[in-house]
Order: C-alpha cells, then sequence, then structure tokens
C-alpha cells in the first residue's frame, strides 16, 4: 500500500500554498494558567470554508492533470469536506458534484451551492449515498475526493501541522482531534518527520471512540452508533488512515461530552475565537487529565469553527 | 482646555507597547463581497481583558509619577474598564480600587477581583457610584481614571487606529463606534493625522444616539434613558471627547438594534471570532447604508469580545 510520507506533504503545501491561508497560532496566558502548560493552538477555524478540510481538497483537486481534471470532481458529504472542495474545484475552474443527504441542514447546502457545486440529493443513509456518488461518478467521469481515505487529502491535511512547527519550533507534543483519521495521520506524519522527540496524540469523544478501540486493539474497528456534540468525528478511520495511525501516534485519549462543552466555552470565553465542538476535544483531554501536558510545550489543531449559531449548547 | 494631540497618542503608544497586545487586523473575502468594498477589522476584542480599553487603563496608570501611582488608581465601573484598570495597576504593582454595582453580573465581578482589584460595592444608582468613589479615593489617596474623559485615556485609545492605519497604509474611511467618545476621539485624532485625506464615521445604535444628537446640534445631549443591546455605548460623551469629536469627525450613524445583531452574526459567522455587540455597529451601519462604503477601503475598530454566552441574541 502507498501511504503518504513528509515528502508528500511538504510536495502538497508547495502545490496549495497559494490557494490557503496560512493560518495564526495564537496563545492564552489565561488557558495557559488553568492548565499548567503552554498551549499553541493553529486556528484552522480561520481557514479558508471554516476548517483544515480545504488544506487536503485543495491538494487532491490541484493534484489532478488537466486531463482528470476537466471532468470535475464528486464526492459525498454534508459537511466541511463538501464545501472545501467545492470551493477548491471553483479555483481551479472545473465541476465539483456533490452527494448531500435531502435532510442535510439548510446552511451547509446554500454554503456548498455558494461554491458553485452541483448538488445531488439522495435518502439519507450511508448506502444511498455511496450509490447515487458511484452513478454520479460514472455520468459524469469525476474523480472521487474520498474526505479523508485519500492520500492526497491525507497530505493536504499535514500541512497543518507543518505550518505550526515551523512556526513555533520545538513542541513536546502535538495534539489533534480523531475522526475518521485524515487530520491526525497527515499531524502526525509532519510532527514525527520534523520533531522527532515530540509525541502525537489524539483525542476523541468517548461517544465515538472507535478509533481509541482501534488503536489499542490493533484492529479497525468501526464507528457504530456514535453519539458526541464533536459533529466532525463520528467516522471510522481507513484503510490509509489507520496503518499511519498506529505506526505514528503514541496515544488517544477520550473525553467525555461535558469535558467537550466546557473545553469549547473556554476557547470561546478566553480566545474570543469560534471553534466548532471537534476542536476541542484535545483541549478537554488536557482538562480531564487524560493527557500529561504539566509543564510542557503542546501544539493543538483547532480543527475547524463550522457552528449552527442557532444551537449551541452553552 | 488642554486636548490630546496625536503626539501625545504617538507617545501613549512608546509608553504602552511592552505591555499591550499588537493586535491583529483580519478580512473576510465574503463580507467584502456581500458589501462591495474592502474592511479591515482590527481586533481589539483580542486585546488583554478583551477589549480595547486595555490600551486606555495602560497608558493611565503607566502615566502616574511613582509618587502618585503608590497610592494606586481607582474608577467606578461594571464594565470593561474596571478589568482593564485593575490589570493595568497590577502590572505596575499599585493597587486599584473598582466601584461596582451591587446588582453587577458575578462574571464581572469575578473577573476584576481576579486582577486583584480591591472592589467596593454599592447600590446601583450614578450617584452612589460617584459617591462611593469620592470616598474610596479620599481614604486611599488612589488616583481617579475616568474610562473615557480623561486625557491619557484618549490618547491611549488613539493608538489601536494608529497600529491599523501604520499596518494597512491608505484607508478611505475609519470608522469605531461611539460610546463616551474615547475610543472615537482617539481614533479620530490618529486618523487626520496619518490619513489626512480619511473619512472618521462614527457609528452608534439609535437606541442610544445622544452622540449623534449632540453631534449635528454641536451641543452635548446627555444619553437620557439608553436602551440597546450594545452594552458599551450607554454613556455620554464628555467634555475632552466632545470637541475633539466635533472637531475631527465627519459622520456619525445611527442603527437598528436588528441590524447589529445581524452584523454581530456576520461576524461571529463569516470570520470565527467572537465580538461583543457594540463592536457590530459600525459594520451594521455599512449594512444599512447609512455609510457611503462602495469601492472603498474601510477599517473599523472591533472594540471588544466579552459577552455572555449565556445570553446570546442569536
Amino acid at each position: 500500500m502507498n501511504l503518504p510520507k513528509f515528502e508528500d506533504i511538504k510536495a502538497a503545501h508547495d502545490r496549495i500554498r497559494p490557494y490557503i491561508h496560512h493560518t495564526p497560532v495564537l496563545s492564552s496566558k489565561s488557558i495557559n494558567e488553568i492548565v499548567g502548560a503552554e498551549l499553541f493552538f493553529k486556528c484552522e477555524n480561520l481557514q479558508k470554508v471554516g476548517a483544515f478540510k480545504f488544506r487536503g481538497a485543495c491538494n487532491s483537486v490541484f493534484s489532478l492533470s488537466d486531463e482528470e481534471a476537466k471532468n470535475g470532481v464528486c464526492t459525498h458529504s454534508s459537511g466541511n469536506h463538501a464545501a472545501a472542495l467545492a470551493l477548491a474545484a471553483r479555483m481551479r475552474g472545473i465541476p465539483a458534484y456533490i452527494v448531500m443527504p435531502e435532510n442535510a441542514p439548510e446552511i451547509k447546502k446554500i454554503a456548498v451551492a455558494g461554491y458553485g457545486a452541483q448538488i445531488t440529493f439522495c435518502t439519507p443513509t450511508l448506502e444511498a449515498r455511496e450509490s447515487t456518488l458511484k452513478k454520479v461518478a460514472i455520468e459524469t467521469g469525476a474523480t472521487e475526493i474520498h474526505p479523508y481515505n485519500y492520500f492526497n487529502v491525507i497530505c493536504g491535511q499535514g500541512t497543518a501541522a507543518k505550518e505550526l512547527i515551523e512556526e513555533i519550533g520545538l513542541l513536546d507534543v502535538v495534539m489533534a482531534p480523531v475522526g475518521g483519521g485524515g487530520l491526525l495521520s497527515g499531524t502526525a506524519l509532519s510532527t514525527k518527520a520534523l520533531l522527532p522527540g515530540a509525541k502525537v496524540i489524539a483525542a476523541e469523544p468517548a461517544g465515538a471512540d472507535d478509533a481509541f478501540r482501534s488503536f489499542y486493539s490493533k484492529t479497525l474497528q468501526p464507528s457504530v452508533s456514535p453519539k458526541t456534540i464533536a459533529d466532525g468525528l463520528l467516522t471510522s478511520l481507513g484503510s490509509l488512515t489507520f496503518p499511519i495511525i498506529l505506526n505514528e501516534v503514541d496515544q488517544i485519549a477520550t473525553v467525555s461530552e461535558e469535558g467537550i462543552v466546557a473545553a469549547m466555552r473556554i476557547i470561546w470565553e478566553r480566545m474570543k475565537i469560534i471553534i466548532e465542538p471537534s476542536s476541542a476535544v484535545p483541549l478537554a483531554a488536557i482538562l480531564e487529565n487524560k493527557v500529561k501536558a504539566k509543564g510542557k510545550k503542546v501544539g493543538i489543531i483547532l480543527s475547524g469553527g463550522n457552528v449552527d449559531l442557532g444551537r449551541l449548547p452553552f
């Protein structure tokens, strides 16, 4: 199996640099005092489309040959990946075909349509999504870009940790949330290449702990009826992301739902930035003492900032 | 009357530079598309204590002679100025005495106490606040630092626009919200000195339009029973801020409450940063077409980000 290496992340970075935001790294004195550590937050909530997903989508779209690109790209997603792929395709001037469940939130439909993607609605089951996508791909000749289990997506996501480390330098720990593992596997590859002595630690909601179970049993476990407010972390690991995580990650910690909301609130109140629940999971792991952070320099990828302001957990 | 000049703002900036955050200037492509202008947001919501108020408080505290400073500083405030003065005093290692109405929100009491200030509670009337403050000042010998009608406070507030212009360069318009006028008068002095051709435009809630009425009648009008969600903009102009505003400001626009909430929501959703309602008032004026912004480069001071997440208007 052809797994990404740090060399591929470097190439991805060169490829996408003109299109992405170089997001800021923020710190908060008061949060540092609370946790007794020095935390550096890489703000992918300030990335285009409001999430790190734009990096992977962008790298995938701009890695296509002109021949492949002209038929466009497709995916099924109701979340940040759909918007990210739509925008990346628009930037390259090629079509994007997005399969969305018909019950997707109105705001997401509008966002994806606003980036010029062609949306095909289907019944809200994984089967319907996959079969509809297959049909769309055959009809259009578009290249399917999987949201995480895709070589060039993983390479794109790894550029966030690369920027973080290039800016801050030495870190003892680098943390990311884990859902399908695209962000985590990219983060792990960049971290271990640039800072061989640093630990890579993932955080996951206890209510969607398939990565935790997979990692410690060394067997890919599916995510079955996950239940968490961190709606970006519901999916299972993939055939590419799992082996990278097994090889490169040092720990996966699980956190409570209350811990996620508390961490999210602390970041909103102290840092004055908007993050989605998934972004709060690593800080929750520190606050719940699942990760040894005391006295350490810890980099944390804040994955995104797309929340429905009408439905906040506060 | 000794009114501040830009020279005084320059001196203030040199004085407070080691203590303040040099806050970022952010832009949003999607907000620019909505308004048809190029907007540059100076993020004082990311300033220490979450508001521009720290600049003025800091300049006031560090302008005192050692002899004056040793007895500390005092003020009455239930808002951002109290926290700002408390932190500035702690940085200089001198006492801060804050008079607060006993019904002030718990969260504000905790914040001010957390910065090490000594709080004296009083009944929640302006009279009680002023008489209690007088008593505290006499007992302690502390210097009273008024939240806006104070030479060194105005100079400190002017450093935000100075940084904005030094970073962005040419702007057609610089906007700030107006309450007591400390931020607006400082902003106007910096803007007219650095960009003589730029317009300075203030925005104010229609439900607290005393600055609007004062400006166009050229007579200081008090704020009587103001009603607005923008709780930083309830106060009247002062004897120092009013003449500066009359001389240096080009326009004051008023906006609706719905406009403030809509502008606040747009900034939260598109920029992923937390601002308080007062910060949204200038963008509301643009969205409500009270300010001619089309095709222009507009700098906007986002005044602060202290909101009660349990009581959001969305």
